[in-house]
């Protein structure tokens, strides 16, 4: 027989049908047993009754067994119907039941309220439950709604390179890799040389890639790996035109998630974002000069954007912008990368902007610097040896357009999307100085 | 004005437009300059005229510089026009001509035929070429033909991790990583214990991974830094249940790339690879009974594949089967990887196959083991200590059902649809025993 999708079982009253899935729930009634069964596609309601041939085998099977079921699929009597609830109004009478691989004795209940040490611990367990489901359903959707809005643009993926040769960038502390012979090489902390150099091919290039940030944070929004979206154009006035192309794709991402995943937001006991056309957006002064008189404070650091501001000008803006997203321009050159454009006649303003979703930094980005020239001027400037960059410069050298782009965090995005408390509860594997998997012994 | 890609620009004879692009061929004729520019959507050929106020840019700017041009479309004279190319039939009148970045003289004549270093020490420079965009585009292609594919089919995607505890899987020499507090990890050399703990959250699960190989291997098909397009499915009945979806999804993905790089395969000497239905399987007994046979030569090894086999079981499944692709099964279980079943039955062979692509093996899988007692004592069976396994055995110990699923090189099989040398020229950024970006001095 066939195997038929859970989903598919209310097209089936009165046949007999072959699933396969894991055993949810199961509830021993004594003379009969209750087994609910699980699959990709949704949940059933399995009965198996004294004279069943499988009453034994559901006497001794454990729930998240992995199991095959022959049984008929029976309308539920009138009082047992729940409307609002996959196959609510039908129940699959068990006749044959299978175990297919046992499953041990669960530590502890599925929704029981565990620390984050213990989830993270156990995430291969409780990938078995509906909010790990939930959680990286969703950041699958959002990755390819992104990917689709992009290619949708006109933008050629890529694949950038995690390995490199040196730490480049010199700001984030970059892993050191034993490579061949001795040598040593480092992990990348971010594509944009790479995608840089894809504009000269395609003029629009994007990446997801994985990066590696080995700062000794530990706080609930850094990781040591984590995934960026990046994309990168050419042929730009200013950087708002990349501004224009991240907000419309930000915004068919939310759309596509709302559309795919319109439970979710209630269950996380959050909303999908509010993502207004277009996104509001301020220069640093003029959002820390809101700050001071909404929030009565005074503002320690005029150069940049503090945590606290980030979540005081994302509350500001929900509430007099109806948005979950807010720009901040108008950064000073001197607080970004080295290959940030200044902007043309707002000396000493970069063209560098940040996204904020919900109180927190999920991209940055700007105008970069194309002419050869005024690159390796900057670069001693920064006291950086632009000898070491004869690769990158290649761009430079060779016609690089007036390009810009800009980086997503995976994690980040997916973490504010359902109001998580911690980055790590958006990855499914996360890495950090205390954990590859398991927590790592000091 | 606006700008107009130039694969519009047929519509607008007549009329004054601005386009954006890099100048690709400048032929001075002494009084008139003939410069053609190229955007992500096409080349047309820009005519400057004496009394053009352009006239004097045109002298000046050189190949490969980033241009903005407002000019007039005209049509042909009829003598002229060149009816199978794009924009054939029209030109471009220039009135305006503004570098935007001018390249440098170039080192070589760009349709020089380099050897391989020279190519890869100057990918920056390359990627301006048709035969370089020509490869990353159809390589975005089956990247994302590929996703579509599974998703259609319902797999979910996921970010497995780069970071990694251990050499877990023992076989393939892992980079070693200065992670925090002198704590050594290293990087993946598979997704495999992730895609398949992911099966218990989804069923069937999907990722783009990048992996990392440090053997010493300096051959035309491995890299040290490689991508991999991995999948695994549960529930499965046996391991066809795999090799099934995969051929459905490698028809999938060469289909698209027919449909959307038509004119690549020409260009590159080669044609559409040939993926009839369904793909012919032997095992590895009959291929190396076919090999024998057809060419008339001993087989020096008859527990595995050697890449001259490879060759010629993919000459033989062109000529007889009309297929550029051909399973290869029954392999015996002691020369595949720890984590394969047995095939019921048919001790001491396995249910590993390996799928070759004209001449070279693009994909490996199985069906896995999904029993913690069976998985526990093949780990003391190969010297494994199951206790470092802890985390991944969480699959096993909670119900993981009958499972498999396999793993795509995205460069080799980029590498082979184009019919290239060598499986750099399929990578944008290489990194081998001897290059990282440029060639690394020992």
């Amino acid at each position: 027989m066939e195997r038929t999708l859970i989903r598919e079982l209310n097209t089936c009253v009165g046949t007999q049908v072959l699933i396969r899935g894991w055993v949810s729930v199961r509830r021993d009634q004594g003379k009969m047993v209750f087994c609910d069964v699980r699959d990709r596609s949704g949940m059933v309601q399995g009965i198996v009754l004294p004279i069943s041939p499988a009453i034994e085998i559901a006497k001794e099977v454990t729930v998240e067994s992995a199991v095959e079921v022959v049984g008929t699929i029976n309308k539920r009597p009138e009082k047992n119907i729940t409307a609002d609830k996959q196959n609510g109004d039908i129940e699959l009478s068990v006749e044959s039941l299978t175990i297919l691989n046992k499953a041990q004795t669960l530590p502890f209940d599925l929704d029981a309220d565990l620390n984050l040490d213990t989830l993270l611990d156990n995430r291969p367990l409780m990938l078995h439950t509906e909010r790990e489901r939930d959680i990286f359903a969703l950041q699958a959707t959002v990755m390819q709604a992104y990917r689709n809005a992009l290619i949708k643009r006109e933008f050629t993926e890529f694949q950038a390179p995690a390995l490199v040769g040196g730490d480049a960038e010199g700001g984030a502390a970059a892993f050191k890799v034993s490579y061949y012979n001795e040598m040593t090489a480092f992990l990348a902390t971010s594509p944009q040389f790479y995608k840089e150099l894809m504009v000269n091919a395609f003029e629009r290039a994007f990446t997801i890639a994985k990066i590696f940030r080995g700062e000794k944070h530990a706080t609930p929004r850094h990781l040591s790996e984590l995934t960026q979206m990046d994309f990168e154009m050419g042929f730009i006035r200013d950087y708002h035109d990349v501004t224009r192309v991240l907000e419309e794709v930000v915004r068919e991402v939310v759309v596509t998630a709302g559309e795919k995943h319109g439970g979710i937001f209630a269950r996380f006991d959050t909303t999908l974002p509010l993502a207004p056309d277009p996104f509001p957006m301020l220069t640093l002064t003029e959002a820390q000069a809101i700050i001071r008189a909404e929030f009565k404070r005074e503002i320690e650091d005029t150069s940049d954007m503090s945590p606290e501001d980030e979540r005081q000008i994302c509350e500001w803006a929900r509430r007099e912008k109806q948005s979950d997203f807010i720009f901040i321009t108008g950064y000073p050159t001197k607080k970004r990368a080295f290959y940030t454009y200044e902007e043309p006649g707002k000396a000493p303003f970069s063209t560098g902007f940040d996204l904020l979703f919900r109180g927190l930094e999920i991209n940055s980005g700007s105008q970069r610097m194309h002419d050869y020239d005024e690159m390796v001027a900057r670069m001693q400037e920064r006291d950086l040896d632009h000898e070491k960059f004869s690769f990158y410069l290649q761009g430079h050298k060779y016609g690089f357009p007036p390009h810009g782009g800009c980086s997503t965090g995976l994690e980040r995005f997916t973490m504010k999307m359902l109001d998580l408390k911690n980055i790590r509860e958006a990855t499914a594997f996360p890495r950090d100085m205390n954990r590859i998997d398991m927590r790592l012994s000091s």
